[in-house]
Order: structure tokens, then C-alpha cells, then sequence
């Protein structure tokens, strides 16, 4: 197994405010051919520490990523420290040199004389192009280690990686990746599911990841494996059905964005205790004007009686929070703004307002269309955050459902 | 100087789906007592590879924070890689048995063997109590060094931290830090106007860290010179003024509402662009039911005019993107809504629909009150999610500006 070692320089790294994620994107691309990350460390701008690290990288590794400590100033120094540890030169790169030079004077700026350092490149290293920042990367092939310096800036960092990092990079063999998400339901029960499934993969690694009302499923395997991948991820098909809602990176929202143009409908919300979290979620895709049509933040009684026509006897018979008034408000947004589809949200998000017979966490989400209105009942965990987030959640996997039936 | 560092043991923190975060909240618990975080480092359950991250940190730090991999299964191995390091047996801790038999008695679950094995502790070793799980943590002084060992999970490492690891720590001189937040200002012209301050700075770490719409100072300085921290706050406060939001760390929101809930006075909105968020945020908080009576959401004209009685030919005249309609939107939603303040949104979030005249980034933000309507003109720059989080901030600046008057 090729071993790879992560290390981020920057001081800001070692304050409570900053963490190295460069890590995260570097750790997929290489997983993804076939390296798997054994070590990451972080050190601050200090010479001596960065040569220590690469000392301990250089030990335990075959691959070392080092992202950092690239810039012009008198604090970036992981050249510096690589070339130490190492016992060689710095060189001047009249080639890097030409490129920093035209990429300030293509801005009508003096390069700084103090820019030059980034032309400096250990002997025998190969520069790597940086299209996006003067600090060009390095790459290094030396006591049978591969070593590749990157710029800290993800903007820079990542596509230098792509383009110039990865082709020279001896891979293993690689890994394939299938993702799948799922809205609404809790982890242990979609653990549970899969079990059949997962518990005689051999070769392939499987992974569950939840986050609030969403579960993601990865499976990685080797490419010689792949046979195995897509036998368990049509098994996995088969048992969840539509409850995956994408098979990519995408939010729900996205999904259901796709759905909905993709049949020239429209939607209209009237939500009360998620104040506007839903139409916000719906319009956060680009193109939302085809179908979103309008929605309403019904917080008062007046609000409700006023913009959605719900007569005041109707709320005081049930209470604000009851399965008709969320109907209703379903079935008075969708009548009155014409829309396609209504939805209606009404509940309590607490901390404050609760009842014994209508707790803190007891929410309606309720989904009209021309021909039937559903509505749900929810009881959530008492966190104002987490209700506000899983009851338009809810509503979203409603109406994705709905569309796809 | 004492130096620290941080590991983080645990495979789950080598993939590109989890960081160690638990780093940040110990670096600044240390950084408060005046001690510096000078790396920090993340390894797999691997005896081998934690024992290393061990000889390495006792070789260059001298307080060492470990977190992570105290749990009762075999990957659990942080406490036989600092016995094996150190070359000293571990014993069973019949005190720290009983407290794990107790907690499993008190469900009425018998304790499972394995979990034996959180009771073991290095000889020489303290045992940290956990009160929230059953992992202890564990601390030791040797080789003139002192080392924490701390569960991995947040919800129990940092109450364990505070009531059991921060009263053996031997402390440095402590630090106090001083934070202002500042919204709606370029990160840039902020430095530039504490220039004056923060260049004649001699013991005062000064930090400013910028996020969409945000910027937020820190100022840390050591005991003795806290005379020069509290002239510098009082310099920046008068520098600044009423950009300050807040001293603390809360939200803008969370500012706007004691203020609007102090005046006992009431918000409603009228977003188009914005979909919903800046309702979203103004309920966020608890009891926004006291100071937000309602909200609309009118992206088509149709709903512009149905919700907000404006008249199709001003919508005509002036197009939808417009000061008049930003002021009539939140003249009406106020008059409508019989609020003291009405909040009007509407404007171009892109990425299509912007023209030469209006282009993508192009905010009409307008704050009404029984006696003016202010208007404001943005053009924020154009990418979609900052145009929707950059509009509503501006909103809630505008109504804290207005209600501190």
C-alpha cells in the first residue's frame, strides 16, 4: 500500500480560529487512485519545525502533500525548510522567474523585488505551474519518496493539483466511488437495511455519514473489485427505492429545482415556525423564479387570516398548530398564488410554547395539489435549529416524492 | 514559553468526510492561560503510528492533548500506545470499574466486557471522570511533561476539559482577549482605520478575521499588559462606533432582536431576492414570536401585487428591481402588518436575469418606520449564495442602526 502524509504550514492553522481543510479535497483525490492518507500534521511558519516535519513525513511516507508557505514573505518558508532537511540548494528558476514577472506585468505592476523568492526551487525539483497566484508549487522525486508543495490557497491550490500534481503522481490502483443520499430517515434504521448488503461486501468499503435529516452512503472500491461495487449498489437500489434522492453531491432542494422545472410546475409556501427556511431553500437554485411562485411567513394569527383567508374561528378551534390550519394554508397558498403545488408549515419550535398535548418539537407539514392535500405530523427533537431545519427538509422530500410518483 | 500539541487519534479523521475540530476549542482554552498550540497532528487507530505521534510530542512539546480513541472496542488503542510508549503497564482502575458498572446499572443494561477496558489506566496515571459517557479521560505527568488524554466526542472532551484537565494544567501567564464584531465593512478598510491602533501595539495580539459581510477583531494580550489591551478597545471602539454590533460572540440577528424586544417593538419583511432568509434569521432566535409578525415572500409580480397592494404599472415603471419598490415593499409590509418597522428586499441574484442597466448583484434594501423609509443601493458582488446572505445582513444592520438612533 502507497502511504501519503498531509502537512499543512501556516501559523493561522494553529489559532482557534482556522483549520486546514485542504486536506479533506487532497485526501478524496488521491483515495479516489488508490493512496490512502496515514498521517496529517500542522506546524506554524517556523523553519526548523517544518524541517522536522518533513523529516517524520520522509520516515513514515511515500507520498508527502504540503500545502502552505509558498508566498513572497518573510514567513513562508516550506522551500526553505524542504531544501534544508534535504541538505540541498535553493536555485534560481529563470523560467518561474519570467512567469511571475509577466504575471505582474500583465497587471502594470513592478514585480516586488521580494517575489523573486518564489523562483527559488530546490535542486532537482520540478516547478509546478500556478495559473492563479504567483506562488508556484514543487514537485520533488527523491530517496524513493514523492513529494509535491502546494500553495495554502484552496482557489490555487486545487487546480495546480489537478492539472500539474496528479499526472506525476505514481498511483495505486485506483479506487472507484458510489454515493447515494437519503432524506428523512435516521441512520440506524438505514444501517439496519443495508446490513444484508453490506455485511458480505469484501472488497468494497462502506461508509454511512449522517448529518440532520440527510444520510449520505458512500462505497469505495478497488477497480479489480468494481464487479462487487455495482452488485451492492443495485442491491442498495432495490432496498431503499425512493428514498435515495440523488446519487451525486446535490442538495434535495436541487433535486427537486430539477424535478419541478423538468415538468414546468410551480410552488408556493406558507410556512409559519420555519420563517421562510423553505422558500429560502427553494430559491437558493439558480433559475428558482420558473418555479417558485411566492410564499408567506405567516407568524401571527392576523398573518395567517389576512394574507392566507383563514378564518380566525378555524385557528381557534384547532390551534395554529394542528393539522387543519396546516392543510389550509397549503390549500390557500396554491389557490391564491395559482401555483402548481402548496405547501404549509405550521409547529413549534420552542423553546417557548409548548404544551403537554402540543410539545415543543410538534410540527405540521402539509402538501396540496389540484387533486389531494397530505399533511404529516412530526414530532422533532426539541432544538429550535434542528426543527427549523428537518420540517422544511420534510416538506422538500414531500414534494420530491410527489413529483416522482 | 510552554508549548503544547494537540493529536487527534482516529481513522475517521484521515478520510475527506471528518476533521478534528476539537483542536480549535482546546487552542483557545490554552491560548487563554497563555499557552501556545506549536503543532498538531492526526493518526489512524494504529498502535504503532499513535505511540510515534507520542515520541514525537514528547520530544518537542511540553503539554500533550490527546483526543480520541478511549472507547471499549479493539480500534480503541490511545491508551496502550502511551503505556507502551512510555514502557509502563497498564492496570485496572477498580474506582473507574465501578463508575462504568454504575452508569451501565443506572439503564438497567449489564456492562458489556469489553467495556472493561476503559477502566485500564497507565501506572502513574490520573484518571479523568466523565460524566457524560464512559470513556475517562486520563492525565499524567512524566519526563517533566504533562499529558491529557480526552474522549474524541465533543459533547464529553470539553466538559471533562474544564472541570478536570484545565485545573491540573500548569498555566503560563493567562491572556485576556477582547472581540468586536463589525458588519457590512470591507475587511481591508477596517485594518486600514485601526491602523492608528494596532501599529502601536507592543504586547497585543492583534487578529482580524473576515467572513461574508462580517469581520470580527480579536485582541489577545498576557496579564501584565492589560492596561495596553483595555486603551486599545477603547481606541477601536471609538474609532469604530456603532459598527460595532456586538463585543461577544453572537449573531447580528440575535443583536437586533434584544433591541426590538428592549423597545418592545415589532419587524415584518417583504424579501423577493432573498427568498425567505432574512425571515429565516429573524426567527432564528428564540422568542422571535414577540418581535416578527410576519413575512412575504413575493418573487412574481403577481404576488407583489396580491400580497403587497403595488400597483402593476409602478412594478412597470420602475421595474421590479428598484428603490420605489424596495420603499413601497416595505412601506406596505410595515402598514399591512401594522409593525413598527417594515424591511423591503428586491433585487438580482443571478447567475441569470441581469441586463447593463441591472445587472447580477444589483439590491434595492429599504427600512420603513412610521416617519421615514431609507433606501440603499447595493451591488454586491455576483455569486448567488452571497448576494442572498449579504442582502439580509445589510437589512439587520440597517434596523440595529436605526433602533440604537
Amino acid at each position: 500500500m502507497i502511504k501519503a502524509e498531509i502537512i499543512a504550514v501556516g501559523s493561522e492553522l494553529l489559532s482557534p480560529f482556522r483549520i486546514d481543510t485542504n486536506s479533506l479535497y487532497l485526501t478524496r483525490s488521491l483515495e479516489e487512485r488508490g493512496i490512502r492518507i496515514t498521517a496529517k500534521s500542522v506546524v506554524g511558519d517556523d523553519l526548523k519545525q517544518i524541517a522536522h516535519a518533513f523529516s517524520i513525513a520522509f520516515d513514515r511516507s511515500d507520498v508527502i502533500l504540503c500545502t502552505g508557505g509558498l508566498g513572497p514573505t518573510v514567513d513562508d518558508l516550506t522551500r526553505d525548510a524542504l531544501a534544508e532537511y534535504l541538505g540541498v540548494p535553493l536555485i534560481l528558476n529563470e523560467s518561474v522567474l519570467q512567469k511571475i514577472e509577466r504575471r505582474f506585468a500583465e497587471r502594470n505592476i513592478r514585480m516586488p523585488e521580494i517575489n523573486r523568492k518564489q523562483a527559488m526551487v530546490p535542486q532537482g525539483a520540478i516547478p509546478l505551474e500556478n495559473h492563479l497566484g504567483t506562488a508556484p508549487g514543487i514537485f520533488m522525486e527523491t530517496h524513493g519518496k514523492q513529494v509535491f508543495l502546494l500553495p495554502g490557497v484552496p482557489f490555487e491550490m486545487e487546480p495546480m493539483w489537478e492539472k500539474y500534481g496528479l499526472p506525476l503522481l505514481r498511483t495505486g490502483e485506483p479506487f472507484q466511488r458510489q454515493v447515494f443520499r437519503i432524506a428523512m430517515m435516521p441512520e440506524s434504521k438505514v444501517d439496519e437495511m443495508l446490513q444484508p448488503v453490506t455485511q458480505t461486501l469484501k472488497e468494497t468499503e462502506y461508509t454511512i455519514l449522517a448529518s440532520p435529516a440527510e444520510i449520505e452512503i458512500h462505497l469505495l472500491a478497488p477497480h479489480h473489485a468494481r464487479a462487487e461495487l455495482m452488485e451492492a449498489s443495485s442491491n442498495i437500489r432495490r432496498i431503499l427505492g425512493n428514498r435515495i434522492f440523488a446519487e451525486e453531491l446535490v442538495k434535495l432542494e436541487e433535486v427537486v429545482a430539477r424535478l419541478l422545472r423538468g415538468f414546468n410546475q410551480t410552488v408556493s409556501v406558507a410556512e409559519s415556525c420555519t420563517g421562510g427556511l423553505l422558500g429560502h431553500r427553494l430559491t437558493q437554485i439558480p433559475g428558482s423564479s420558473h418555479y417558485f411562485e411566492r410564499g408567506v411567513i405567516v407568524y401571527s394569527n392576523a398573518s395567517k387570516n389576512q394574507l392566507l383567508q383563514i378564518p380566525y374561528e378555524l385557528i381557534e378551534q384547532h390551534g395554529a398548530v394542528s393539522a387543519p390550519i396546516a392543510v389550509t394554508m397549503a390549500e390557500q397558498i396554491r389557490f391564491l398564488s395559482r401555483s402548481d403545488y402548496g405547501i404549509g408549515i405550521t409547529g413549534i419550535a420552542g423553546p417557548d410554547g409548548g404544551t403537554p398535548q402540543k410539545p415543543v418539537g410538534l410540527v405540521y407539514v402539509a402538501l396540496a395539489d389540484l387533486h389531494v392535500t397530505r399533511v404529516e405530523k412530526y414530532h422533532f427533537p426539541q432544538d429550535r435549529e434542528r426543527i427549523k431545519f428537518m420540517a422544511p427538509q420534510d416538506a422538500l422530500n414531500l414534494l420530491r416524492l410527489r413529483l416522482i410518483e
